[in-house]
């Protein structure tokens, strides 16, 4: 049993073969459009322009990207005008990048005649891969919501509180810090969840709330003010949230905002949890608040939003007057010591150098 | 010198010597509106509808409804009538009932014939005295910030932190927690806040940002999530806020997201203060977080946002799918232990029982 039938996949190879239907991220939740990629820059332009979103969906739509520029030319040239294209769309994504050098390596050793089909073969095969990773992610954290749920009185849910969007229409099928709330789902275990909105993008509000709400997993949406005041009064068991990139000593980024949870989840005796795919640890950085850059995103995201009219309008709007000079950090760092364990396909791990070395061992040096 | 022309004040009486000129502060920051109060309806209908917000503004508010109502009827049934409607508009509200009963108590014993000139005068000393006791906040809280400033590099300003509003169209001139802030801009000494925005109902991005330009102080607005990333960093100096409600034993009730600021602050050892006058302490409480009811207040506020078309519109628009179930506490506690001290019109304390009581004695166990 699947928790996302495939039709229902934010991207899919289309029933013909060729083209990549990709659910449009950035119209959510007011609207659920699917988009049909054919070109190289059309795959381009929804990884830009954010359609599609989540460190490995990022990879497999790039993937395909490049599936679907062979298709025009097959050739080295191709391939690496192609690369070229597809590297330059999110700069700082690991896992593009990491997606992008595989499919090449991979391409370069087969002959021309046969680049296309083996190109839409690999991207599938990271497709599944990931849905695999991403259930092995879900079934680690299916034990600690275990574990927490035989605290809880009889028949009470896990409150579990999570942050931004690290669902299953960014990692396919699961999520990451969605999969074992998908998993605990799935098993017949009583779950709520605290979404946080996620200021500035809104992530929390647009995206996890509208997947789990397709998903009927119970969730109560609140300002990300609120989650001291919810741990303070017993109303948390457990955070748990993505990571955009770990350092080799456990240090977490991930959208601004984490780290406040995470200082109140200690304060208050809250078990914090990081669910993410060994591809995200960054091997060469060990501290992370000194070594990891901090995305400095557009004043925009802070003075204006987007939403939809009683009309049913999409419109932006103002917040803040005119001219106001706005600050917006897109991720912060949550140093190791305040992370209860960290989740990945592997396994669960202290936020320690021991404790991911353990999991992961020299091999993982490499990316995946 | 006045950093706020009466011309300017957000509550001012017309120059007709009868009615009252308040600024709607709703619409605040896409449009500054003066309304007339020319009734007790409209006086009440102004502090119901927030068009008047802060404890003191509002106390003022309906000092001058009282004064209003008696040029109707300013006989000892209109004076209990009217007290009737006004002490219904913002039931929680401790410095309404403070003011409406020092009214009606004064009034009382003056003979009817001269209750309308006593009752303006009596409003008109109210206001005063808040604009004096907001002043002394001022000075007490400059104390902290030049000591806090001699420590920053010579010619770096100082790096004050605040959230919401407990600014000068709230109490009025000086605001509580802006109040330090104005004054330093007044010696000339080097000042930049960070305007946390607030989220639900945005009061920094929408209030303090708009204050704050008015008066040509530098200031960043950024997402609530961003606070402990630059307190990670080094960026905050100070952080200052306003309070709802204080207990006396120095716990702290205010704008739900202030307790996560003061946990980071904590943790990186970065000074909280808290501003407030005298009437906000409340002598029968002592444990905040056991004690203080917290407002829940409409999902709406959550889910849906207001702000200003690129047309020039003021529209709502909705952030969340429809049907989102949203929770939303108005405010939050912040225990004592994490406060490094009171600022109050008598003087800074610590945050403790005996901080408090040596600035306001027993005679303090009545408000003001």
């Amino acid at each position: 049993m699947k928790p996302s039938p495939a039709s229902e996949r934010s991207l899919r190879l289309a029933p013909d073969g060729v083209s990549v239907l990709i659910l449009d991220q950035t119209l959510l939740p007011h609207a659920v459009k699917t988009v049909r990629l054919r070109t190289l820059d059309q795959a381009a332009h929804a990884i830009r322009t954010m359609q599609v979103r989540g460190s490995n969906l990022i990879g497999v739509t790039a993937a395909y990207g490049l599936a679907l520029a062979l298709r025009v030319d097959p050739s080295d040239r191709g391939l690496d005008s192609a690369y070229a294209v597809l590297i330059e769309t999110r700069p700082t994504a690991v896992n593009l990048r990491w997606a992008l050098d595989l499919m090449r390596e991979h391409l370069r050793g087969i002959p021309v005649a046969r680049r296309i089909e083996a190109a839409y073969a690999k991207a599938a095969e990271l497709l599944e891969d990931d849905v695999a990773t991403n259930r092995a992610i879900g079934d680690h954290g299916l034990e600690i919501f275990r574990k927490l749920l035989a605290k809880r009185p009889p028949g009470e849910p896990l409150r579990v509180l999570t942050h931004c969007n690290a669902g299953r229409i960014a990692t396919l099928d699961w999520g990451t810090a969605t999969a074992p709330i998908y998993r605990a789902q799935q098993e017949g275990l009583p779950i709520h969840v605290w979404v946080s909105e996620t200021r500035p993008r809104n992530q929390g509000a647009a995206l996890t709330a509208w997947e789990l709400g397709g998903r009927q997993v119970p969730h109560t949406l609140i300002a990300d003010n609120a989650a001291g005041h919810l741990m303070q009064h017993g109303l948390v068991d457990v955070v748990i949230v993505g990571a955009d990139r770990v350092t080799a000593q456990g240090d977490v980024a991930n959208k601004i905002g984490t780290y406040l949870k995470a200082l109140a989840a200690r304060e208050h005796g809250i078990p914090f949890y990081v669910a993410f795919v060994g591809g995200s640890v960054d091997w060469n950085l060990l501290d992370g608040v000194r070594d990891i850059p901090i995305e400095q995103r557009s004043a925009r995201e802070v003075t204006h939003i987007t939403g939809m009219t009683a009309a049913g309008k999409r419109v932006e709007v103002r917040l803040a007057p005119e001219g106001t000079i706005a600050r917006n950090d897109g991720f912060d760092v949550t140093p190791a010591k305040f992370i209860t364990g960290l989740i990945t396909e592997r396994g669960v791990c202290r936020a320690s150098a021991a404790g991911l070395a353990r999991l992961f061992g020299r091999a993982a040096a490499q990316r995946r």
